[in-house]
């Protein structure tokens, strides 16, 4: 794309400036809406090494409340990045709605540079533009503008900038190797720049190369491509996404009412397979945790089936300086201001960790379903943006284990009558969970979809038959023991 | 894709005919919605040789009202088809709004068949990719429903399929050579259409691949995808688009205003001239003809500036045989109907002919955007699609002349008042030109933005200055000429 690349002309001073102040102007009135219309904007900034990125943020964020944006660099990996998904880090800082967030480079500088730098093979490249294309597309599929800039500069004029910030004693400590790598490198740059460009440029979310031979060229043309981005996006706040085909293999699964529930355990076996289970699963622990596996473990189920108990029979196997519980309620209002996945990117376990959620992303399919917290498009959409999650998962070497943990109205009847007749049991049942019961018809045929659509061969849903919760807790260590052994065999 | 994709399992006999009566009744029901809101929808039906393509949309048709739809075939190209670009008659057969066009295999049959026959060479197969992206988005983004099915069914089900309608007369016809092929090369196809659908599946308009191995199954898949699509696109009726960057060469043009209007000739020196131009142009004419180069001559210009005695004189020197011109008045109800290219589309010359369009595609960064006959986002979007159409233009070989016949205000006033007390010539004013002229300076914004965002390299804007007419005359007659004679050097 670079090469084909013309410069538009730039203006006079005399237009320039007019215009600049328009777009200055322009974009602080439509901070404004952007707060109001709650769409959350995304500005990736990247370009060449002394191209003027963060000069470039450090004038367009000046039209900005200070309240209303973020600027986040890209700095080196921490040691607990590089133990985490490589979408992760870029995951995490997505704005709220209503607000701004600046990347002075990101995972294009990230992906090419360890592309150039021989760090990834040209397949693991390949995957990385899948899983960078599958990124930004779940962004705009849910609302986000991605402004997407490179900044272009010639090898001339780098090398220019580079001997003149060099030259002097204050400004020595802003070229760094990998810029002058660049410019003796600058052809080959040029390529693997524009292959990224070519991969990644999306109709949602193109490409905009910027001349940046001058400052306030350069602030003006991405203020006014930046300021029509805004417009469009005000426009399509409430835009339905075509519904994708599945591409993930799928297991076939029954429907819940074909599943027997009169399976039940002796506490006499109970306890003596539980002794064994849980020492198999300590050493189980140990060895992932020094062969780096991360595992997670999905808990949803019926209120009141069981999964408290179910989860502590797990967790009281395990090293506790390896394992991170996360009871997931409802979104805080930071989390609900962004990608329903946000909250479980940034709560996924370290390599070698076990992150064990009650409760889980699967809310997207069932409560925000059925009680209308997200749009039909919206929930349909997700089936497909979560195996994509878990295969993103998958792919870095995760372990991923779903538990669906069932009972029968009956039971379930039984337990909350028991719990309100209890005192010291009386805070485990809510009004919620009255009312979700009387939509248990709905609720059964939403669970059917979610577990036919998201039994990927990589990530299966297992049923727990917990009307003897005995029976299930068994069957839950078993599951998970058997999960850990196959991928530790492969190791 | 089609060696990761996994087929949907088959619902049981009587789960699928609830189902199919569901969809049919849903798209019965849709059709007037259709109508109504205006959607244009174009169903691409691709697959296999024998997948059931034609007996697919033989179902789905008969839940809509035969004034709403239209079925289309592959068939070979006609020899005018072959003197045509290449997405000429696919573009042709676009729907109207608030119709169906249903195409019986398309643009990926003829692709890939060309590129398996070995008809196409790498480099010209990677151009139509681009090409055929360029104008499935140009579809998507002015607001049409694509969707796109691949019926897919096995090496096996294939050959028994061939078996039996060869073994049976009155079916033997059905089997063509190609099938055969198909299924001895089964493998490389697979490739082929996998690595097509993987370069062409657009967030905005996705691939479907249908399990095609039984009959009702695939209508039922293909009739909730394609209904699920419409909802869709119901939704998104105001989309806005976002804008992209110009990738195409431009030259730098003066604005208007900068442009002397005093240039005049005299009477004799232009008999003489006009004289000498026609002659050579029509030599030209004919060597263009035996060379097969199509030719487009664009002009647009102020009312009165003189474009009709201008094209006068051009045609005055061509072979009748060769050559047609198109005057463009408003669009009738049937090409306003469908995307604004079209008219344009399906007037192209055939190789060796010129055309001569008085008044042009730019009618929709004029008219239409002064008038608001189309929204902001829609004009601010043509200037890229129309540079995309001419350099499809270009790239398929033509000569793109574009002419903007130029004159100052007096003059148009002078002009108009001759016209008024002339009987002969009052026909040539009507109130249009007297509103069209108080809002001269509006237009001449336009203009001035036209010029400068469509002055490619492959296609750039000539001005005629045409306060002397004789003057604008001989120019234009140069400027062809020249044109001419620069390809045919190189042919």
């Amino acid at each position: 794309m670079l090469r084909e690349w013309k410069a538009t002309e730039k203006p006079e001073e005399g237009e320039l400036k007019k215009r600049l102040i328009a777009a200055r102007d322009k974009l602080a009135r439509q901070q404004m809406l952007i707060k109001e219309k709650k769409v959350p904007v995304l500005v990736l900034m990247e370009g060449w090494g002394t191209a003027g990125k963060g000069s470039c943020i450090g004038e367009i964020i000046q039209n900005i409340d200070p309240r209303f944006f973020k600027v986040e660099s890209m700095e080196k990996k921490t040691e607990e990045e590089e133990r985490r998904p490589f979408l992760y880090r870029h995951f995490a800082k997505i704005p709220e709605a209503g607000k701004f967030v600046f990347l002075d480079s990101g995972w294009m500088g990230e992906t090419v540079g360890d592309y150039l730098r021989g760090e990834l093979k040209e397949s693991e490249y390949t995957k990385r533009i899948e899983s960078i294309r599958r990124f930004e597309r779940q962004l705009t599929d849910n609302g986000y503008l991605v402004m997407k800039f490179f900044l272009h500069i010639s090898e001339k004029e780098q090398k220019k900038r580079i001997k003149h910030l060099a030259e002097e004693k204050d400004t020595m400590w802003r070229v760094n190797r990998n810029d002058m790598w660049q410019n003796h490198h600058y052809e080959k740059c040029v390529d693997a720049f524009s292959s990224y460009m070519k991969d990644t440029s999306m109709p949602s979310a193109p490409w905009y190369i910027i001349d940046a031979k001058s400052k306030k060229w350069t602030e003006l043309q991405v203020l006014e491509t930046l300021t029509q981005g805004i417009d469009i996006a005000f426009n399509n706040r409430d835009m339905a996404v075509p519904l994708l085909q599945n591409v993930f293999p799928l297991e076939k699964m029954p429907l819940l009412s074909e599943i027997p529930l009169d399976k039940e355990l002796a506490d006499e076996e109970y306890q003596e397979e539980l002794k064994q289970l849980q020492t198999r699963l300590g050493e189980l622990h140990n060895r992932l945790y020094r062969k780096k596996v991360p595992v997670i473990i999905a808990y949803e189920g019926w209120d009141a089936a069981g999964k408290g108990g179910n989860i502590k029979r797990i967790t009281g196997a395990l090293d506790p300086r390896g394992y991170e519980v996360h009871p997931i309620a409802s979104p805080e209002p930071h989390e609900k201001a962004r990608h329903y996945l946000w909250r479980f990117w940034t709560r996924l376990p370290k390599t070698g960790h076990i992150a064990i959620f009650d409760r889980t992303w699967y809310g997207r399919v069932m409560v925000e379903r059925l009680e209308g917290f997200c749009s039909e498009n919206d929930w349909k959409r997700a089936y497909n943006e979560i195996n994509e999650f878990e295969k993103e998962l998958y792919d870095w070497g995760a372990v991923i284990i779903k538990f669906w943990v069932q009972i029968d109205k009956v039971t379930q009847l039984r337990r909350f009558t028991d719990r309100q007749n209890t005192p010291e049991k009386q805070w485990k049942i809510t009004d919620e969970d009255w009312r979700n019961r009387e939509k248990w018809d709905q609720y059964e045929d939403a669970v059917n979809e979610m577990i036919a659509k998201t039994s990927t061969t990589y990530a299966p849903w297992h049923v727990l038959e917990s009307v003897d919760k005995k029976y299930a807790r068994i069957k839950a260590l078993k599951i998970v023991i058997e999960e850990l052994e196959k991928v530790l065999d492969t190791h």
